[in-house]
């Protein structure tokens, strides 16, 4: 049967520019209050909601945008989906909204059907259970906890093991062995995985993001700096990933803190999309597995379709699944997914917290996962995803100085380059009516909503060859 | 004008039973089938929450319990409120749950407007900002995160000295000076600050909730252990609470990693209900302030009204504001207030997330607030907590061995005892008709919600007597 794609009539047909500069006028005086009262050093564009749509982002002065950053990769379906807004109008929601349960101890009657209907319905092959949490930093928290506990567990002999006196003692006082100072977490270097002080342990991005922040003293290995065109850079790709993954061991083995679990991203967003190949991936699951380590996989970012896949990792061919996966933004809701029964700790109450998540946004990702499935966008995203990359290989070609080491083939719309004026083609992007983020150095990250298609990437190519035209202008 | 008060009328009379336990039957089979995909073994209750309304919490099998509980002590305003209820039914809240904002970069245009008639309409005296988080462990870490880089930035000798390279390249190793290991936050033994990492090494409630799990070397100091009742134990109270401050700042000058902030909850709550008096809150703003380390005072279960005042800490009659007050549960969102701009950093994206809150649950907040002010629901939880700790003051009385150490007198509903059969106490609550919870290792704690009334006080402290006269029929 055919299937129905998504249909753009409810969105603007292009951008529309209504103020020579942005912010404009209003959006400067509404800046300036904003200011007063939380900081706007950070901001990017003040948004007027009611007037987005789609895949457009509108601001206070009536500029209209193409959005392919969408709120920090985290808008699965455009502003005001009318099929979200249904969403959000049922009882349901209602309900979810102002009967907030503490999800631990009153779960809802419903709360299986509505997991297993919803977030458990997308589960990654081979995992089965959930942990609900409430944004990509806790989703990654917990799944660590969950690691130590594991870990701890099997040291001691197994769940029926009772905890010793000392360990219960020292516990209180943050010290070995209960405070298990003895494992750590080993993430890779320009990984980003969260900004509390666990989750920012394992964050590797930028000194900005950890400067003054105590962290533990956990192990970092070197991610695989691929180099582009990949077919070009075969064999060197190749021994860059050997050689990443000897690391790996070799840190497993010999790092003072040894890791109970390794965690990675499938491709490194905020910094600055690196990739490595299926391959590399395979042998991180081997190494881990060799040695009795966790592997974490974070598709905070990658998850939810935009890779072309349902999830990064499908692309990897695994033989066995990693043992947790993390998940938010695009599911507008977070956690982790999990198979082996034992992460389920061996007491209740060790892994809890008052909400643990939030059936409201559970049920809003079921609507989204509902969408995805009615239209196809999975699939609709990797097509689109190789339009808009041959459209980009041809720009690159044209202008080989502007958009280098273009990357992302056949992961749908998951698709960068690096700029050498990449702050300033930000910033200009607006000019020509469009909205993209960066990350990293010197990337340009394009992380277009599930519903972009084939007209916009054309709206979005122009664009971009506008840019790089103007620099001297 | 006269208030309008709480029209109870939209919720039952009464308690009422219908299995001869709970769970009965339907909610066995649904809890076994939840346990398949997620955890149930904290589980206290199923909760039918379509069926709930006001005070009144059900089950799938139609029992209908009374609740001072309120899901942790964090619904506020009842069940299916109805106010509440058109709240989420707005054009806003539509539009806050489909367009979910990251809000350091793309705030909502009437972002201002909504918190300053929301979340800073009821900031606590002298501070008139705000920092949204997700909930209270993520509140309490990113406060934390403000005071590392407060301090480290005077230590540096001002906002505009630019970090050094050592800095830079060791914070990305996790390595002093950039990620600085030589500060700490101060707790109190049997504190509870959430359970994520940095927010854990604060928590010293119990070693369930910390085994295996890494914390920081960071200092704690005794709470004062008041004995009961006060006016009996005036002198010994006051001698421990000047140990206890004398301890605070022994550790502030002599602690090997020194605290740049002390956090404290205005009553321990899930350590089981530890009061402290106004004059040691005083001496503790005073010897923080006279040592240059922050006071964060963590009003997550303490805020919103419970207490008699909006927030507990206005009990006090501090000469000067905390540095910081983080709040969560009743609020519905999250955060911490501040009002000194040096606790802003020093450069953009240092203090970021990517969703950083939730408008949705600030324009739910908002209408809390709203409703509390119409129904002046504050000062009628004083007045209820008044007559609800007059009865239990009888049934002390009556029963010395089954109500011991009532504590909370003054604090609106805010009260708490020990039972010496504590479990067993909560447990055959549910017979009677009410759902209670527990703190600590002995402690009944009763949490109603604002919209607790004379006559639910009524049935609670009826119920409680049939407990304890029930024990060995």
């Amino acid at each position: 049967m055919a299937k129905t794609y998504y249909d753009a009539s409810w969105e603007p047909s292009g951008p529309s520019l209504k103020t020579s500069e942005i912010p404009g006028p209003k959006a400067k005086a509404a800046i300036s209050e904003l200011n007063e009262v939380f900081d706007t050093r950070s901001l990017n564009m003040l948004t007027d909601y009611a007037k987005s749509s789609g895949n457009y982002i509108a601001d206070p002065d009536g500029n209209v945008l193409l959005d392919v950053y969408a709120q920090i990769a985290s808008i699965p379906l455009g502003y005001n989906n009318p099929t979200l807004r249904s969403a959000a109008q049922s009882d349901e929601m209602i309900n979810g909204i102002i009967n907030r349960p503490a999800l631990g101890n009153f779960p809802p009657v419903d709360w299986a059907h509505m997991l297993k209907t919803g977030i458990l319905k997308v589960a990654p092959k081979g995992l089965n259970q959930v942990f609900t949490a409430m944004a990509g930093s806790d989703a990654n928290e917990t799944a660590y906890k969950a690691a130590f506990m594991w870990r701890r567990q099997k040291e001691r002999g197994g769940a029926h093991v009772e905890f010793t006196e000392e360990e219960m003692a020292s516990s209180m006082k943050n010290q070995s062995p209960g405070a298990s100072q003895s494992l750590s977490i080993l993430s890779f270097k320009s990984a980003f995985h969260g900004r509390l002080f666990g989750s920012l342990s394992t964050t590797r991005s930028k000194p900005i993001h950890k400067l003054d922040i105590p962290a533990f003293d956990w192990p970092q290995a070197t991610f695989p700096a691929l180099r582009y065109p990949l077919e070009e850079h075969a064999e060197e790709n190749a021994a860059a990933e050997k050689a990443s993954l000897d690391e790996v061991e070799h840190l497993i083995k010999n790092y003072h803190i040894p890791p109970c679990a390794v965690v990675v991203e499938p491709i490194q967003s905020e910094g600055g999309d690196n990739h490595a190949s299926p391959a590399f991936f395979r042998g991180l699951r081997e190494v881990t597995q060799r040695h009795g380590v966790l592997l974490i996989v974070d598709e905070v970012q990658t998850g939810v379709g935009a890779t072309g896949r349902f999830w990064a990792h499908e692309h990897w061919d695994l033989p066995s699944p990693p043992d947790m996966v993390t998940f938010s933004k695009k599911a507008q809701t977070a956690g982790y997914y999990f198979g082996n029964p034992e992460l389920r700790p061996n007491k209740p109450y060790r892994q809890f917290n008052t909400w643990m998540g939030d059936p409201a946004r559970a049920i809003l990702f079921r609507a989204i996962i509902n969408e995805i499935e009615r239209l196809d966008l999975v699939s609709r995203t990797a097509q689109v995803g190789d339009y808009l990359f041959g459209k980009l290989e041809g720009l690159a070609k044209k202008y080989p100085g502007e958009f280098m080491n273009l990357r992302g083939k056949g992961m749908g719309t998951f698709i960068a380059f690096d700029s050498p004026r990449r702050d300033e083609f930000l910033k200009r992007a607006k000019q020509f009516g469009v909205n993209i983020g960066g990350s990293g150095q010197m990337a340009v990250r394009l992380r277009p909503m599930l519903i972009f298609q084939e007209h916009h990437a054309d709206i979005l190519v122009e664009a971009m060859e506008k840019i790089v035209t103007s620099w001297d202008k």
